[in-house]
């Protein structure tokens, strides 16, 4: 059994990880930690939990929550909270941030894509790329685990089989991503109002998004079988749906010359066939968002066109769940030993 | 541990109770029935169950079913399955019939709300109504519990303390109640399209819905102490929302001379304060559908109006857990003396 | 042919003015202005309006614009913009103010309800309210106009000859009304967030709305045949309903003594029947706001309720377009003696 | 003045042409038809029409209809109405088909797509593309007008010059295309249900959907100057989103060597310049269905992804009015020499 704390509790990746935690039959107590809240119930905040956990949020206070808790999730935006974190608070206490600071290796690359210089490069290396599929040997001993993004999660898992197999052509992956409104958080902006996201679909951030060169990162490693993280240069284009929940990744890639239908499928059966989280769907059965929801799953199907020799790959997840929180319990899993599903066992509603 | 029949398995009613059922640590074995899709794999009607309850569907045979497992849940609509149940069943097996026929004990009134001859009128006087928080006692020695209808189990909630204290003139009592579209059930109708419910909203079934009886039934219990099933007579107007899941009821009723505001709290205190799955809100937060999205519980809050002298009292629930399936396994529990909130502790998620 | 100036162009109600008045038979000339937006190309805000109105935006400058145009629309919350307006202003220019300062002509109940000082009394004389069926004659020689609010055209509509012909009993009026986003405005609000709204539905403002007064002032006025302006309470509660438009009410009273159907029916064909823009349907239909969007329609139908002697009646509209934009052009077309249907004879689409 | 007929009127694209007609200036006559619905009243089905189109629906009588018009709609799926056609027919009254029988000028293509037997090859020559802005000339004397599919029309319309001026690499072309649940139709079915589409996104027809051919037949002609109907192979898979109408295409290319932002701009300048519902967008202001929703505009716009190479075009219009009913009413005007325009002016509103 072990305490956690959660700073940034009250937004909405904060508040799911609140819901996951709750529940766990590892944790025994949950700090919860927010600047804007600060002292008021958490049940007024998120009436969802009146009578379950109603106690009062405290203050984002890092150096006092290390020595409170075994492990502190950082649930904030990138560059908010990163910089008061130090090498001997990991000594004390494991670190699992939600945010971007830790996910990407290379300083530089964050500070183009961020557009800001990177608020503590020092720990960068002592980060651990929390997918956990992927990286679950070296999560097993990291205390700083960089959580990935809800894109990045759902691109790599659908990608991954596809480069370290060398099936496709590395040039002509194109990634059409679609997204629930919930990832934009909870952020009061213009954007993200009821009557300008329903009834309506949009591309955003074109060629710009930050979850892209974490994407390209990761699936470079892939490539060149873990000797380098870039080579691999990809089109990733976010849509935004109405609906509250969900990505899809929509994955368009050139087969190499002879790759049939059955090389494609044995190397997703050879990387995911034993994942509880990944689940390889049957023959003719889609990922829909629908079928994720409030689930940790990854649901993967492709297809392969003949006509355009083209492999069509589809990825879906609920992105606070596995793209954000569902993920974050299961490296809290990992790392401290729990069986990995632990806490994250529920079947999704529907409809819902 | 007991085995389970479900019924019915494939309509969303019946398939909530799967997902309710498949997690609950007292059922060991599901045997899930449907004549629609005989034979099928659960999951490749409900991809979300894929690989957690992938077994094969049977046919909805209730004699065989009776003698194969502790307790079957009847998950079909009116006048479908009662007629095949006899009382010999009811000796080898628990019936929970989330069906309407064994509802209203006036057989008269079934006939005439219903515009049918009651399939099986010889059984109603077994039957116990299963408003658990209601008829608690009765349950436990209940071999046919009716499960209540979803407008029925928030209208009476809301009402109920109201009325057994005495508080609201009987006869102002309008009920204007609002549902997501899932209660309409998964019937290719015209009017369940996708684009004839969305961005709308309509009353229906106004002056003649079915669960008026049955709201009327038992709020006369409760006016009249247990003394009578008729007396009161209400204005019940559903409406249609464009959204999944969830109930709110609003209920309108002029406040007896001299009922103030602390009167009816002390009422719904003292019927509510020890039920697990009844929240009364605090002060100033309104009952709203997302809070109860996936749970059992039913949310209520009230407002004294003084000006016109006006109970407005508020309940939500969702239509297929509490309002369904979850008060169903509720009544399960209840009947064998499983831990009452055994499989329905799960927190709702926001936003979903 | 005039030219007029929009004041909050901006915002829902102002941008869909702009729409109407941008296809309008007799406006020669359209001035939209803006505080936040001054300077910038309205396509810019809104790019349905791309290559149709892309002139800029000019400054809120009230002195200015009565000068400038024939007719100001002010679409701006309270208390924002009535305090620059004086009697000299509108003698040269007439003002429709589709905000609340001039609707209710008591200003001690505006300061109660609207909790707040009245920012301009002496103009509260001159305003004539602008629910075009009922002061039309009025309307003609208006030079101050208030626009109801859309809520309360809903509900007055709805209720009016009820209480002209005296069939309910007045003390027992109940107003459940629910509401698309789009009434809340284009704030930038937690409580307008996409994922705060979708999926759910909730009353709120209960007993306090700011319509309340609106309505059960000209009710009064129904009911005393115009000789008092009080008299008449009621219970109004809106709900929140995830969907961008639309007003559905549903109105609840007891009749008098001995009303019957036909009685009913009559009075609103004496008092509709040669209206253009309210529709009551053919019995069995009931009013949804899909049926109205878009347009100018307000649609009203009723049943008796034998059982409860309760008369249930419903009015739906288009809270921007008869509800605000729509109902200011009609006023404008009255005041200026334009065929009334003009620039609003837009059928509505489906599904939209 | 001309007279219409619309048989399949009570679709949802055949009553989208009914509300476009209502109000068409030069249309002076309507019948509406319809097997299902012979009889009844039109607004008995659509209640948007009530007192503006209430005439009883007439059968759907092709040879009687020819007769009596001077333009016959066929908005019906395919194989259903047009073996019923006769060349004799269309010396009597224009036909424009919204069905898919005419789309494809090679049989063989359509038998295979279609997986039947082409009903009336007989006429397939006589046909006339209605993609009004690349056939114009073509249509101002053709009898018989296929009227071209949603998805079609908007993933032609975006690709077209970038091929007619060689931008691409052909066989580089990935088309993401995403549409709202209307473009399923009126049909009673599962998969349109509202608690199947809501709150959900998925792939479908993945490498069969039948607009392909369509796509690749136009667009071997673009890439041929004219010279042939095929050498274009793509991938296109469309998505279902949650929401009422609307179609976003975004199309993925691989530039030739060379190609700059500046060439991709002016050969959409070229193209496009001149059309009155072809919308390029400002930089930065990429398509969103919503600014186009109820309008008969396309809005296009590009993005030049220098780190790939990729040309990213984005294509958005109203599934049911530019893709189905108000393409078909651009090409009523201009096969009778109307102004282009006429009857199809009407902005869109926002939000809806």
């Amino acid at each position: 059994m072990i305490s956690v704390g959660v700073i940034g509790a009250t937004g909405y990746a904060g508040s799911e990880l609140m819901r996951l935690l709750v529940n766990h039959p590892q944790v025994e107590k949950i700090v919860a930690a927010s600047q804007s809240y600060n002292g008021e119930a958490f049940s007024a905040i998120y009436p969802n939990f009146y009578k379950i956990y109603d106690t009062p949020l405290v203050g984002a206070d890092i150096p006092a929550l290390v020595k409170e808790v075994d492990l502190l999730f950082l649930s904030l935006p990138h560059n908010v909270s990163s910089q008061y974190l130090s090498h001997a608070h990991l000594e004390e206490c494991v670190v699992i941030d939600l945010g971007a600071d830790f996910r990407l290796q290379n300083v530089e690359v964050y500070e183009k894509w961020y557009n800001t210089t990177h608020p503590n490069p020092a720990l960068v290396k002592e980060a651990v790329y929390g997918l956990c599929e992927l990286y679950r040997e070296e999560l097993k001993g990291a205390n700083l685990i960089a959580n990935p993004g809800c894109y990045t999660t759902t691109s790599i898992l659908t990608a991954w089989p596809l480069l370290m197999e060398g099936l496709i052509e590395e040039e002509s992956i194109v990634i059409d991503a679609k997204s629930g409104v919930s990832g934009a958080g909870r952020g009061e902006k213009l954007t993200s109002l009821y009557s300008e996201c329903n009834e309506s679909i949009k591309a955003y951030g074109v060629t710009t998004h930050r979850h892209t060169p974490e994407i390209e990162e990761y699936l470079s490693l892939a490539a060149s079988k873990g000797r380098r993280r870039d080579g691999i240069t990809l089109s990733f284009t976010p849509h935004l749906i109405p609906m509250n929940r969900g990505i899809l990744v929509s994955l368009y890639a050139k087969l190499k010359r002879g790759v049939t239908f059955e090389r494609v499928e044995s190397a997703y059966q050879k990387w995911y066939q034993d994942e509880k989280f990944i689940r390889l769907l049957p023959p003719g059965i889609l990922p829909e968002t629908r079928w994720v929801k409030g689930t940790n799953f990854c649901d993967i199907n492709y297809v392969v066109d003949g006509r355009t020799n083209t492999l069509i790959a589809f990825g879906a997840l609920d992105n606070l769940v596995k793209g954000a929180a569902g993920q974050a319990v299961q490296n809290m899993n990992i790392r401290f030993n729990f069986p990995e599903t632990s806490g994250l066992e529920a079947l999704g509603a529907f409809p819902i």
